[in-house]
């Protein structure tokens, strides 16, 4: 781990990038702010108090709102399969109470003196990152000093970590929070904050064109987002699930075929077809069967980060399929508002169920449970 | 696994694409011919009659030389790690006594009534195939029904199984022999029917060009070939090592620099500089760090096979790379005979030593513990 309080980019993404197996949570910087407990922002949320996945209210203290920063009233925060990790300690220990959520949306109610990006009154959205660098090009993910949206050092915060989304309030650095279109309701934009961007990300990016085969494996919270940006780019889209009970729902997107799963000799069928494939399974997977899908030299791109982000793959599988394998994180802070006003524009929305705050530990189950059709999202109203 | 006697070449593909985690060993398909007691040609060689990674001379019985067969008397015989995983069980339960060696040079001694290619007295290379489809276009290596040098279940074979190199004598599907031009030594040749067309396949298509900077890992008998290949090609090569005592040989070469990798922070300082990697490690090691010194967007390939073909890497890791990871298993039958070529013509040899037949336990020792330099021959004639 990187323990420099103040590493450079490179010695960061040098350090990320080799961290490897060993790797439990990527670096936080901590901040040296002094925290400024008169201006101390009381709030309320839900928190997970250990790993037991079980959330609870929780009544805490953020820091007073920046020169630099947004105070944000939350409207709504949706459930990612991060939280779940995260919370349940997958990813490393973590410290309790942790309120845990990366997909926010809601109204400024405060700007710091320095502010010009937004006023009070502004529809606003948060994502996976809350401070940071403000001039690293679309590339904040990568950086040192990125404060990721929750369970990160930040001295500044009373609670000594950085709280999220599952909250009345929230405080962010102006740089990482995105507008929101009037045309976009604030429900249908919380999920776009990490589930679209992350997908959008890659799939903007990646070499395909009008009419070809794309495939989409694993069809929860990121990969129906994945299902949708893949139609908007005008491919024609194949939906991997292990759940038959999805198929319909899934149809009902415009897929040109639903694969169900239940057995890897099922890819068999569609051995070097496909043009391109995103995969958002956040657990251990046969890489090799699910890339050979893809033409050969074709690629392949991992979203979804399983327990420790570990994924072991066959070697020689892989050979077979010459399919090239890359990961991709989330994405950055231009394409984040990027993806907000596309999703506007072209009136692609996330499939949601609108839930309240005391039901989301059996949310999370049923997440966990591959039961989510396809985002919950918490009405904070309710918290 | 596939079970089909006669799988198409695209079941093939599929399952061994698909096979993932739980693969053993690539399905063989079994040959119907009946074996020739009376033409059977016995021989003699160094076997493996167990996992304990000890050889031992055997006489044995092969199949006589068919119509489309040639004769071999080999000459030289290469020792290639993965001789080792395969007698050690690490790819799967093994036959024994089983004959390993791939990498085999040798004079014609007799030839098949259909065979045209080659004449008695010919010098002639053999590498990890023997028999299979001999009309597909240099993708040998993919097909359903190709027969690996050694282990392959062969019904032909007196011993029911393929047997390979370390002996005095091979028969060998025409299609399936190389010729070895007048200037290249036998023990010269050896090595490259597999370290060389292992490395020369994905280093030929590699995207890079002359001045670019490209990084070998693992300086083996694989690595030593892939440094010559790049430095070929005009590339400024970088060559990292886990072993200090490989320095000098390995500047030898005319690579750029030599990185000794005793930790996987020395990979941070060229992190994000090579325009290409190969990797030659073939046992698990940290794939995101070493992945790492590519330029994002570029490219990783893994030529190396661990135990149970298995690698794990970190995903996290990977994505802050962006570097795309892709898998190479051997050549085509074109471009082995165009490797030998390639070699013969640009005076790129492999560093050998050659050994006797008795010493090929003690070298086997020495490979795993990193000591060759950087390819034991063994001399057939001590067998």
């Amino acid at each position: 781990m990187q323990t420099s309080q103040n590493p450079s980019r490179r010695d960061f993404i040098k350090t990320s990038a080799a961290i490897g197996a060993g790797l439990i949570l990527w670096s936080p910087v901590l901040a040296t702010d002094k925290g400024d407990k008169m201006n101390a922002i009381t709030t309320k949320g839900y928190a997970a108090f250990d790993e037991s996945g079980v959330l609870k209210p929780w009544t805490f203290t953020r820091r007073p709102v920046g020169d630099n920063d947004v105070l944000i009233d939350i409207k709504f925060a949706s459930i990612c399969h991060s939280d779940i990790h995260q919370e349940k300690g997958h990813w490393g220990k973590q410290q309790y109470p942790q309120v845990p959520g990366h997909e926010i949306a809601g109204v400024v109610t405060a700007v710091g003196k320095n502010v010009t990006k937004f006023k009070v009154g502004d529809r606003a959205g948060v994502g996976c990152m809350v401070d940071g660098c403000t001039t690293c090009e679309n590339e904040e993910q990568y950086q040192s000093d990125t404060l990721f949206t929750y369970g990160y050092p930040d001295k500044r915060e009373p609670t000594r970590i950085s709280q999220g989304g599952y909250s009345k309030q929230i405080v962010v650095r102006d740089h990482y929070v995105v507008h929101i279109p009037d045309s976009l309701s604030f429900e249908n934009a919380a999920p776009l904050l990490c589930a679209g961007i992350t997908t959008y990300s890659p799939i903007m990016r990646a070499d395909f064109k009008k009419g070809d085969k794309v495939a989409v494996a694993g069809i929860g919270g990121l990969g129906h987002m994945a299902v949708k940006f893949a139609l908007s780019r005008g491919a024609e889209v194949y939906a991997f699930t292990t759940s038959a009970d999805k198929v319909e729902d899934i149809k009902a997107f415009g897929v040109k075929e639903v694969i169900v799963v239940d057995d890897t000799k099922k890819l068999y069928e569609y051995a070097g077809q496909m043009d391109y494939m995103i995969c958002t399974i956040p657990y251990q997977f046969d890489v090799a069967a699910y890339a050979s899908v893809v033409k050969p030299y074709g690629f392949f791109t991992q979203v979804g980060m399983p327990e420790a982000f570990e994924i072991t793959l066959n070697n020689l599988g892989l050979s077979f399929s010459r399919v090239n394998f890359n990961a991709s994180l989330i994405g950055g802070m231009k394409e984040t508002q990027e993806v907000v006003d596309y999703c506007a524009e072209n009136k692609i929305y996330p499939q949601i169920e609108i839930i309240d705050a005391k039901d989301i530990t059996d949310a999370w189950k049923k997440v966990e449970n591959k039961q989510a059709r396809f985002r919950y999202v918490i009405d904070t109203a309710t918290i």
